[in-house]
């Protein structure tokens, strides 16, 4: 048989590629009517789960049937049960549940810029945003983001926090270039009391991180600068400035005159801190930081998922003279630390 | 490692399900730029792919990376290369190519109808057809299956005419009920010179099925019975009555009606052949034919992935006294023949 299979391999992959749209449609179904968390505290069963949910028996176990097949669930004797994973990630319950992320990752506009693919690669344009993509002005999706990933971003913030040295106290000017959800300048603050915190990003994102500012304890050194980062003026004298997921973006070239702004409004000791992908230069390895290159083109015009190599181009080409990457253990992200 | 990654699990999973929407748009995308037959045929660069498929480099590039990480290409020094499952079912110029299934498995109003399958599982109606689903009266998405299914189900059809002997040249009459391609009729009339098939499905379905039998050759013994199968008079006398791929979109006690209006058009020494899925009675497994019951949640009011023990039952209630359970090797699915 198996000889047999690999000389006639079946078309497994290609049916369950047809119908993989459905596992992301399930998840966040899953989510939103809370499954995890209800299984998590002993709802079981098939009319347990769908009495909690206020949901039909019917679409209730072909849900968490399907969430079983896939490996979000287990299930024996007409009980389901958690896995690890879910126990961890989506379990509202539990301290590192990732549950609210499916809000910006799943969100419908995002899903309908991959209804045309093709047609995205044809013409060279996003569907989203009438061609201009998430980069677009005011863009409200990133108000979802700032909303949702927070949380997810949290091990990696605190591990950046730890490599800059943050609880050493030093006096700190901090520049977090798109924000977001302001957890990585949010967390420098909370373990460097010397730190004050300039965030960059549209006026309506900057108030989610400021609310989470407030949450943390830190919004007195926490400071707004609304718009966008091609054009609002950073000011000078930072010591360090964080542009976390932000520069995939945009091309090369983009990206190099915002390095050439960046710079100039470092102190003269200053340290770029870039957390993102950084694929291996075969672009196709490790899966999670290649594949994002495709969340890249269907919404964005010009953004990547960039290599090391590719990054050092920018770096030098915007007059930086050393950069260093560096691994974010368990996020998927690189860290890469450039000075002038 | 092992150890800790069995303690502690990571989120991959998750991040893997909130993209897999993208495995779809991706696989749809590159068979219709036709790329597998491109790189069949010697196409092995990004810069050959973009000018074949007159689309800009970024896109070919970042799809077939992609392709490459979900397993559907190799690459080895920039030049990309088709795995055997490609090279055997996209590849066009292969005669299993099964790549025409995108246009009904990707059709967009299917994809939509998962978009908030939160609310379709609360009210228990898809959002597919106003709340109808995909059987309502004359929806076109059956002549899209009708158009591309076809080739996919040759394999399975031609094993229910071995099954069925129909090379022995039997007089038969026979019935497809909701005939789609009507492959497997045409299939046995191909096979048997003495077989008349009666397919029914709806008017602008069985133009489809008439032009696939005056291909094969078959079209003075295709016969047309346009209308639904739960009102259209079958006649009577059928040696075989086949009802492919069909009984999942319904509840049970539709089915039930079905078979006995079924069961009424049989000659006395009559077999009925259902092909459908049918996954074991943990409903978990195997994974193809249990997760096919999330189609059904998503396009159907009351359709499933029917295990043997519930399908017994339905020929048991109308009527019938012998029912048997066969494997269709390849296909996913099951054979049921079933006798009064």
């Amino acid at each position: 048989m198996a000889s047999q299979s690999n000389s006639h391999p079946g078309p497994e992959r290609i049916f369950e590629a047809m119908f993989a749209h459905q596992r992301t449609a399930a998840l966040k179904a899953a989510i939103e009517l809370d499954l995890f968390t209800a299984i998590g505290e002993g709802a079981d069963s098939v009319s347990t789960l769908a009495w909690r949910a206020k949901a039909p028996e019917r679409g209730i176990r072909i849900l968490c049937d399907y969430l079983t097949v896939v490996g979000f669930l287990t299930k024996q004797d007409h009980r389901y049960a958690l896995t690890p994973e879910s126990a961890a990630y989506l379990d509202r319950r539990s301290v590192t549940c990732l549950a609210s992320i499916a809000n910006f990752m799943t969100l419908p506009e995002k899903i309908d810029a991959f209804k045309d693919l093709a047609g995205v690669i044809r013409s060279g344009r996003p569907a989203l945003s009438g061609g201009a993509g998430s980069i677009s002005p005011e863009n409200p999706i990133w108000v979802s983001f700032a909303k949702s990933m927070g949380a997810m971003q949290l091990p990696a913030a605190r591990e950046l926090a730890r490599v800059l040295d943050a609880p050493s106290g030093r006096k700190w000017k901090v520049l977090d270039i798109a924000a977001g959800h302001g957890v990585y300048g949010i967390e420098l603050a909370k373990q460097n009391p010397n730190a004050e915190v300039f965030a960059q990003d549209w006026a309506a994102v900057l108030d989610v991180a400021a609310a989470n500012a407030r949450a943390a304890g830190v919004e007195g050194r926490f400071h707004r600068l609304p718009g966008s980062a091609f054009e609002v003026d950073f000011g000078s004298g930072y010591h360090v400035i964080l542009i976390t997921g932000f520069l995939h973006h945009f091309s090369p070239a983009e990206n190099e005159n915002l390095l050439r702004k960046v710079r100039a409004s470092l102190a003269p000791d200053g340290l770029v801190a870039t957390v993102d992908f950084a694929p291996n230069e075969d672009r196709i390895s490790p899966p999670r930081a290649a594949s994002f290159a495709m969340e890249m083109l269907g919404t964005t015009v010009s953004g990547d998922s960039y290599t090391w190599s590719e990054y050092q181009k920018m770096f030098r080409d915007a007059g930086y003279s050393s950069t260093e990457l560096r691994p974010l253990p368990g996020s998927g992200h690189s860290l890469i630390l450039s000075r002038v």
